[in-house]
């Protein structure tokens, strides 16, 4: 008798798993179950869809070569039987036999097993609010809600969008509607800022401004009460604060595992409710093997378990799954945690710990930014590019890296060279020789990555004192109380229109001129010094130290920073 | 008395290092001397300038922030003393002190030191060839070059360019000329292929064929023999193949190390006559640095030493210096040798060694390819990607990886991300498992980067056997022979031009027909199993391995290779 494999969940690390096996073992057999009738689809191209970028829903679910991926094609192109609109109601462990309720006809049946897949993914988090079950009120997560979504778009029934959530899938989907459509959209976050767990807050700020730049009413720290409609289709949604009218409301509150049938069999579980699998991604029981968004990963910072539901996650995990039901001993050795998002015209992406979510982990970390040019500074055509690095300031290692810029490739490419040094415990004397690729066209001779390194490592030795951009900006609103010295490090011309707006507020000495007028500084308040993106400030700290004056910090990432987060200082400019 | 640091080149290497440690030690006293009247300039942005993308050569020699790098700024900005038009023609390492020759005034005189840098960089390496002398003749490595070539290109005096030399400056400057100013432009590379040592044969017919495209005329193994002129001024190139018009010719044969300073004071040289630095960047001498274009770094691929003249190097090695003037530790550990070019509309990048210099370093090694859009499939802004990954067969072990692309940041972003593997030896499945970040605008669930790791898994494992697109080509022109049979693994609609243009020559089993059609084939001959990217083609194998014709091999990369290295198989197209 040939090797009898099942596979619960036919969307990402199932079809994976069950292709690899079946390419590895071709006389084994492989049945792919799932309670849809669609599987092997893309589910994170449907805000791509649903914006019109993607004309057919069937392009999710096609091969590269653009044939359907349905039942018929994984049974005739990779020899595995599938059951769809099916459901697995339960395990039978010791019988390996598990029980399928066949939801088209009602049916009720038994399937044996020798080696069973868990690959149940997650389903999104709805919020128990009233008015929930109103016409117009919607997930982004099967490519049934996104033709829903798409269709009601696309029929111009639409004119204020609603999105509940400002994590991934809410920006993709507010992006989607607002970019594409043209549709006026609200995005409502109940903390305090978007991306809460991926940027920092100044970071989640710059992405926050091509947001509302781009025309998104963006409602941070704000709590959806209910939801009110007419004639059973919403019209509008309450918040804590004001009432939204909206004829499209979509739920992007996060997502939970689907873990009830690995509960139900007794698996082991964490404390979160995520399968726990070994490096060889078996469960508790050495004939099941789980992957995708129902496991928890460790991750490769904390030693800890953590969530990371992503298909890529999923993809690679099937593959590692696939090769071992045919008998291989492939390791999964974990993950950092690295995503990335488009909005409007920046980008972010990161991977690794936040200063937030290192210190809640128990390290004695620090942040640091740097503000610098994606490409050489004299090729012509290059971007802004933010880094912020998060380190753990006793062992110098690096914990994590976030970035925005408005190339998107470029600052992916930035954080891909991260990653390995964040799964390798490397430190920050790592990053300042990070080899990075480097031509003009695409990186600087010094560049950002290496940049960052070389703040993280100045700040450390105290060398680079800096306040964040946020604490400038209290600062600066507060200066009519005289605390500090604000002191522009830049050439006069730089400078000028900032003096000129602020008449005794705004102190310019050039950095290369600070040795010889260092006596004009006042003598009794703490200096603040700022220029484009910290350079200048910098080496003026470094003059001042020297000179005695050791009271100075510099705003990190300078008024570029400062800029990007939204706060203009000049009147007139944001 | 203050420490007295010398540095002798004020390029790259020589100002990040004076500056690095002035901040450091600012009650130190440095020297700053080059033979040259300009200083501190990015000669990578050379053909950036020459094509007209950069205005002024002054953009060359600024700070992001647009000041002038000269010999003022370098002593108000930065406290360094700057010496420029001055030779230094010996050291004298017992007595600690310098012979100086000032060009501009014409007189001697001597330097002391406490700690001497070298950071002389290296030099084009003129071939000694006939007409050399000729007015329009050049090399395109300073910045008084660059101007001369710019000058008289924008003069119009320029109807036909020769660049000689297929290197990474022979090519930038071909597409200077050709995309920017329309001028005609041949390339003479002695070798069979460009960027050869950096790009496999196939690859860098790739890389040709965008070159090709866009109206170069690339000459490939063709030796230049001398220079022909009128009235002093070069007119002809002649070839041991042709004659070839010119009123400009580019020299790009190369460079070498200017390590004769070096030499003369007995420092320790390699065979290859790089200075030999420890990992502090100290020569033999303790109280003398080096780095930069004059250096020989560690391989950290090989663990032998290697020459990797890029300023992105200089710029870090010039940093470590400057730390540990000051006192510092700082280590610079080698490098794995990455690199990146834009062409016209492909851009090239790779790391580590070729399939061909791992050969030749004694390796047991071979290399696999992969074809694949560089976003989400769906995604509708994408490009095709090429990677190659050169693989230690006994150990697994990376030791190179290589691409081209349309998609220029995307693929050094991919690059980028396989360098920390290489300098950490990391091995395929490490490549395959490797967490690049995911989402559809950026990337693959799963990616180029972690298929090229699968692919080469299953070669390894015998399970993919493939030739290569320049095999097939050979097959392919000789295929009156019948010695194989083709099969084309794709979709009867797909198939069919091919059916219609070589009827009777191009089998046509799509993949998911294939175990029912087996009896379909020639039992007589092996199988060459082709589709558009190789998957299908792989799937193909599979199904006949099982079934027990383990006599096929796939075309490596399939038929999006085959065209991409400008071999059209289909009548009217390339």
């Amino acid at each position: 008798m040939s090797l009898h494999v099942v596979v619960i969940g036919a969307v990402a690390t199932g079809p994976k798993a069950a292709c690899r096996f079946k390419r590895l073992m071709p006389e084994g057999r492989v049945t792919l179950i799932d309670k849809g009738k669609r599987i092997s689809y893309g589910g994170c191209g449907i805000p791509y869809y649903v914006s019109g970028e993607i004309n057919r829903v069937e392009e999710l679910q096609s091969t590269p070569y653009g044939t359907l991926r349905d039942a018929a094609f994984f049974r005739a192109a990779k020899g595995v039987d599938v059951l769809t609109d099916t459901e697995v109601t339960a395990i039978d462990r010791s019988k390996k036999r598990l029980s399928l309720l066949d939801h088209t006809s009602g049916k009720a049946s038994e399937l044996e097993y020798d080696r069973l897949v868990l690959a149940t993914g997650s389903s999104p988090l709805i919020p128990p609010l009233p008015g929930r079950e109103l016409e117009g009120i919607t997930a982004a997560s099967t490519l049934e809600e996104a033709e829903c979504i798409k269709n009601s778009v696309a029929r111009g029934g639409v004119n204020r969008a609603v999105v509940i959530g400002g994590g991934f899938i809410g920006l993709e989907m507010a992006v989607a509607f607002a970019d594409m459509w043209g549709i006026p959209t609200t995005v409502v976050e109940l903390r305090e800022q978007i991306l809460s767990g991926f940027l920092s807050r100044d970071f989640a700020r710059m992405a926050a401004k091509d947001l509302v730049d781009n025309g998104v009413n963006l409602l941070t720290g704000e709590k959806v009460l209910r939801f009110e409609g007419e004639q059973g289709k919403v019209t509008r949604v309450v918040t804590d604060k004001r009432i939204i009218p909206a004829e499209l409301v979509v739920l992007a509150t996060g997502a939970r595992p689907n873990t009830s049938l690995a509960a139900a069999a007794g698996l082991e579980l964490t404390e979160r409710g995520l399968i726990v699998v070994d490096e060889y991604l078996r469960t508790s029981d050495l004939d099941i093997y789980a992957g995708g968004d129902c496991v928890a990963l460790r991750n490769q910072i904390t030693g800890k378990p953590f969530w990371l539901p992503l298909g890529s996650q999923a993809n690679r995990q099937g593959r590692i799954i696939g090769s071992n039901l045919a008998g291989g001993k492939e390791r999964f050795s974990g993950a950092v945690g690295s995503w990335g998002i488009k909005l409007f015209k920046e980008s972010a992406s990161g991977a690794g710990l936040t200063l937030e979510t290192a210190l809640a982990a128990g390290y004695d970390a620090l942040s640091v930014q740097v503000q610098q040019i994606d490409k050489a500074h004299f090729y012509p055509e290059h971007a802004m590019m933010a880094l912020e690095a998060v380190i753990d300031k006793p062992s110098r290692r690096l914990l994590g890296v976030q970035g925005v810029g408005a190339g998107g490739d470029a600052l992916v490419g930035r954080i891909n060279a991260v990653v390995p040094l964040l799964a390798n415990h490397a430190t920050v004397s790592d990053l300042s020789t990070l080899e990075v690729v480097y031509s003009p066209p695409f990186a600087s001779a010094m560049d950002i990555v290496n940049a960052l390194g070389n703040v993280a490592e100045n700040t450390l030795e105290g060398r680079s004192r800096t306040l964040s951009p946020e604490e400038f900006q209290a600062l600066w609103n507060n200066r009519a109380s005289g605390q500090v010295c604000i002191l522009d490090a830049r050439a006069r011309n730089d400078a000028l229109p900032y003096n000129e707006a602020f008449p005794g507020e705004w102190l310019n000495i050039p950095q290369d001129e600070l040795a010889r007028r260092i006596d004009e500084l006042p003598r009794d308040k703490p200096l603040v010094l700022v220029c484009n993106t910290g350079l200048r400030a910098y080496e003026a700290q470094r003059v001042l130290d020297s000179l005695g004056r050791g009271d100075s910090r510099s705003v990190a990432g300078g008024l570029s920073a400062v800029g990007r987060m939204g706060f203009g200082i000049l009147p007139g400019k944001k």
